[in-house]
């Protein structure tokens, strides 16, 4: 394995009834929280939080929306540079976190903030704390230190080490009001993370390649359950381990990272709007195909440990496509493009993308070129 | 799964060479080198260290002892006190690092420092910061908050949230000087360590079950190599990173405790001086046999998911007994008292010091009785 450096201080508090704990976790200060299309409202966690926080100087920004925007983001931090807010509480999914964390860092910064996306090479002194309540598992931003932030149709991503939550509170139960598509994405959203991290090349870390196995089978066990019986604890909960799991880095201590299946999606997100998670649904299987050889022994791996395969390299490598992808539409997520009615334009739309920003090389070992990409958009059309 | 808080906010540093780095973590301060009866001035690790930190105010206390004692804990805590030392690097293994816990700890204590062993109700304000530099893979305190400590035949432990190691730099090279006692104890303590959180009864927790299968896989493919080709890079690095996983907390969120084995084990080294994973080796097997039925489901999934084996019930206790056994044995650590000559009175002693403390039940539903640990001493008596 590679060398590699651990560090995750997030505190996790999981558990039914947790959230009235609150309290104990924030500071007694002037407190901003943070949500967003007031779903929170409808299902009763709003409540929950504004009970756990009684006697707490509250500040509210709400309307923070998927693929969440840095126009809601500064709204919060010129709210918080007025008020002088010292703790943010983020109550929300992925963007709501990914917003919280933006903000965190934007408050104290010199110059324009959306630099901080731009400019990877700066070393940050000083972020607002903030802390977490989840209410959607799917992107692990609850106890990881990365973001990523929309900006017209830039969607950038960035992280510090001073960006890991407080705490993060995980109630299953604050969960069980989410709808279908929401719960479907959320499996293959952590899903996809976990394979991101796996489905490279032998690296010689059979304790990492096992812990990403481990999620990649409980996600497959535990995510129809929990699509068929999405009022029942259990599976959600599950699910909702499964997901912080995938993206706190544990399993990906020491190994090769392939993000092409994000980057690619990204560019799709941006361009039609489609949400992230199904952008990897979309690209991922496209992506197992054209890079078949180069990932050959973990994608045999991959088929005989977690989906108990047999065969030869060829049946292997059919048979694990085929059943990632039913997974993937058993969540309710559709495979191709042809779905979204997204035609071969997209191919080079996609690449004129990459081109602008320098980008000419993706994957785990850089052979994911342009004409790559071209393929994998291409085996993705239907 | 239950509820559960998840903490744990030591930085791992991890690979060959990276010592060198120590000076970038530890502060400009005056700093006590912790470490034990001098093997890592034989292996090179004293000189790298000091290397390192060339320029820093050093202080030395050598001589921790495996069943590290509080007398020499004391030691430390005294010089630590009358230089106004603020920061502890511990180098060396689990006896060395637990020594750093009580020292941290013992330092702004008011009072008796053994009441930090004796009265579990105190709640801690203050700790002097630590720092580890692993050199045997085996307890885990590198990434944990306990730590045990002896005085005179009294074997006991501690733990509080301030006593995670700032970092741990864990060099697999720093280890492989390691001689084969080591090595078997170090894999099989860690073995044991999972073993505890995960072989109790179903709990509906299917990801951290994996994760605890994930490492108790590797440990039994990874620690006989590791044993066979001491000097290889690979096997240990894969055996470091998975004891130090084993103890992380990672596997146990949520997760029921059996630490019958630990407790009936510190009763032997405390009376025969056995090393602690030894006692481990001679323990585990005679509680998965007397606790056979209480445990039937989980031994079933370990039988059949760790060790593949197949069969009824009975053929999976007994094949995944034998297979356990083998295993230690393999690994050089003897699974019978009489291996250590050590007779029957054994039982009334053990029984005699539990009582002396008032304790009566252990297990993870306190099913273990008096007359199960008696069982289970006679069970491992040949």
């Amino acid at each position: 394995m590679q060398n590699f450096e651990f560090y995750n201080p997030t505190k996790v508090v999981f558990g039914e009834g947790e959230i009235r704990r609150l309290s104990e976790f924030v500071p007694k200060a002037k407190i901003l929280l943070l949500y967003g299309g007031g779903s929170i409202k409808q299902n009763g966690v709003y409540e929950q939080v504004k009970n756990a926080l009684y006697g707490h100087e509250l500040y509210e920004v709400s309307g923070v929306q998927p693929n969440p925007t840095y126009d809601k983001a500064m709204e919060a931090v010129e709210l918080i540079r007025r008020e002088k807010i010292e703790f943010i509480l983020a109550v929300g999914g992925g963007s709501v976190i990914d917003s919280a964390k933006f903000i965190s860092l934007a408050v104290p910064y010199k110059g324009e903030p959306w630099n901080i996306l731009t400019n990877h090479e700066q070393v940050y002194a000083e972020a607002i704390p903030f802390g977490c309540v989840l209410t959607l598992p799917a992107t692990g931003s609850e106890m990881n230190c990365w973001f990523v932030l929309s900006r017209g149709d830039q969607k950038l991503s960035a992280g510090s080490p001073l960006l890991f939550p407080k705490f993060s509170i995980l109630d299953p139960k604050a969960t069980l009001s989410l709808d279908r598509r929401q719960i479907g994405n959320g499996v293959v959203d952590a899903f996809v993370h976990v394979m991101e991290q796996y489905l490279t090349y032998p690296n010689n870390a059979p304790l990492q390649d096992r812990f990403a196995e481990s999620i990649l089978s409980t996600l497959m066990e535990e995510g129809p359950k929990t699509l068929m019986k999405p009022t029942e604890y259990e599976p959600r909960a599950n699910h909702m381990w499964s997901a912080t799991m995938a993206l706190s880095g544990v399993i990906g201590a020491g190994m090769p990272f392939d993000l092409a299946t994000h980057a690619i999606g990204h560019e799709l997100t941006a361009l039609y709007g489609i949400d992230h998670a199904r952008t990897l649904a979309l690209i991922f299987p496209a992506v197992m195909w054209v890079m078949r050889e180069e990932k050959r022994e973990k994608i045999n791996q991959y088929a005989e440990r977690v989906l108990k395969l047999k065969g030869s390299d060829q049946e292997l490598l059919q048979g694990s496509i085929r059943k990632t992808v039913t997974f993937f539409e058993t969540m309710g997520l559709p495979t191709k493009l042809s779905a979204y009615q997204i035609k071969e334009d997209v191919i080079e739309k996609v690449i004129k993308r990459f081109e602008e920003r320098g980008i000419t090389l993706l994957g785990e070992r850089q052979q994911v070129t342009m004409n790559k990409v071209r393929e994998i958009l291409r085996v993705a059309l239907q």
